[in-house]
């Protein structure tokens, strides 16, 4: 849908970083679209392995890579300068780069020089690359299922990459809408909702997740929470925009202060699913809980299990962790 | 607190005009901001008139005219070629030029030039001039009324302006916080947060109404409803931000469809009030309703007054029709 849809496959760049942590974004593109990745690409210390073929530019170059992902946000979001070389190399040897920096590419003028000599294009996913709209607010063809979140960081884009691998290994026909800049280095397209002007949001999600197919899904990666007091405001265009048939609600088990807010104690399930649902109604009055994605990697195994099945009790929806667990009772519920 | 903070008085520049809806902001700055205003100046054919002295940009610097208001928004939002030569005369005069066109005067060349020749500054108010920061929710001190409506052109701008012109009759210590560019073209300053990049529509709105004086009140404009399926989420972002001790509900009796928004009708203002509650606890959990602000003017004054009644019995606050009744049984209750 926009002309900055990322060209596979690609060579994931991974700098000197010391652990997967470091280079989250490398370990997504490897772990989601391991098909689209040609190698790695690593500097002398680091210490973070994909497990994919190490490569150097001109290697992968001659392996048939079309995009050089940065895979890793180094501290403070800017670029050191010893990576300059290596991306003007990458691009003289006919790749794009990619990048999720907050340091755009295309304000560095060695790089947008080098970019304009050889054809080669600098992508900085967190600039939206889309018609500036505003909603509509009219009902579309198509399903959409939406992931919402008790807070930041709950596993909203893990959850929504889980249920659209698990629907396209069962034959549904689904795509994965990415909203943030991960999820766009991920699946290669997308727009980052946060940096969108705020009064498009919804009219960008309508956008991203357009008209289609009766029986086709749009997974949409979830933004912020209702409940954050810097953030809400997007997680409720992206709620509107999105015209959800489906809610995912995911949760981090245990957490119990909001993402670096003090004073913003986590809200509990109840609330979460409640305002989503009703708010979520405005621009869909059918809009339903289809799951609960709990995010338990602070409980036991026997912990895990109870509160999942304490929440499945309670809420009478399919619970799963989707590490532990995976997320086929969610797409069993969807399908029934 | 930006550096595009307008200096008065001003030249209030009506263009041709025919009447003073399409003269909107010369209207609202005329009859919100007398004092600030030196004079009016229109082209052949004008047909509006907001009664100030006649000028030319010559008489208007001789008489000491700071700024240069472009008081109308031209169909389409650009700006007639005609104008400029008028523009280029008031800087070279002395003036800034203020607009909340769409079209950016930055981005006219030949005014830029002049702007750099002169010193005079160009004042687009459809760009925000701030830092962009996240919200932090956390609490801060004075207090803060909100205008918050059922659906957009409610009156949340009249209205607002309405409760600080009375409160500073009455010596209250108070500020007017502008969100919108005609709110910001009166004020002379503010943000216009549906331009602010989502992100940071919070965070924004809590650096537009700062800790305060205990007895200080900044009266802010609202912009949006949280029932519109374009704008939502703006006026979530301004409701947490704003930390809201008070909000004001504006509503327009008689408005079955939302602006514009087919499949949409205007909601009913018992689910305006207790959502706006409901959602802006999260930031300021002491939030109420301070009043309920009426544009009563397709009804008859028996009807008007009829429904007044009826809402201020339903509801318990006071109930104004800002234009018929004036704002002060709304303020008499914030001082009891």
């Amino acid at each position: 849908m926009t002309q900055n849809e990322l060209k596979a496959p690609y060579l994931v760049f991974m700098g000197d970083a010391e652990d997967l942590l470091m280079a989250k974004v490398a370990k997504g593109v490897a772990h989601w679209r391991p098909e689209k990745c040609v190698g790695q690409m690593r500097l002398p210390g680091a210490k973070a392995d994909l497990g994919l073929t190490e490569m150097s530019v001109q290697q992968a170059a001659a392996a048939g890579a079309k995009t050089f992902i940065l895979g890793l946000a180094p501290a403070g979001g800017s670029l050191p300068a010893e990576w300059l070389p290596i991306l003007i190399e990458a691009m003289e040897a006919g790749m794009d780069i990619a990048s999720g920096l907050h340091i755009r590419l295309n304000a560095i003028r060695d790089l947008v020089a080098v970019a304009e000599r050889t054809g080669q294009r600098l992508i900085d996913v967190r600039e939206p690359q889309v018609e500036m709209v505003c909603g509509n607010g009219l009902p579309r063809s198509g399903k959409r299922l939406l992931a919402v979140g008790s807070d930041c960081c709950v596993g909203k884009m893990f959850s929504t990459l889980a249920i659209h691998q698990e629907m396209q290994r069962r034959g549904i026909n689904a795509t994965f809408r990415a909203t943030g800049q991960t999820g766009i280095l991920i699946e290669g397209s997308g727009v980052p909702v946060d940096a969108v002007i705020s009064d498009f949001i919804a009219g960008v999600v309508e956008q991203l997740s357009p008209a289609n197919d009766p029986d086709h899904w749009d997974i949409i990666e979830g933004q912020g929470s209702l409940f954050h007091p810097a953030y809400a405001g997007v997680s409720l265009g992206l709620l509107h925009g999105a015209q959800a048939d489906v809610i995912i609600v995911c949760h981090e088990s245990g957490r119990q202060q909001m993402d670096l807010m003090e004073g913003y104690p986590v809200p509990d399930l109840d609330a979460v699913i409640k305002t989503n649902l009703q708010l979520g109604a405005l621009t869909n009055p059918a809009i339903r809980l289809g799951g609960i994605a709990l995010n338990t990697s602070a409980l036991s195994p026997a912990e895990a299990a109870a509160e999942i099945a304490r929440c499945q009790a309670l809420y009478g929806v399919p619970v799963v962790d989707p590490v532990r667990t995976g997320v086929a009772a969610i797409v069993d519920g969807l399908e029934g």
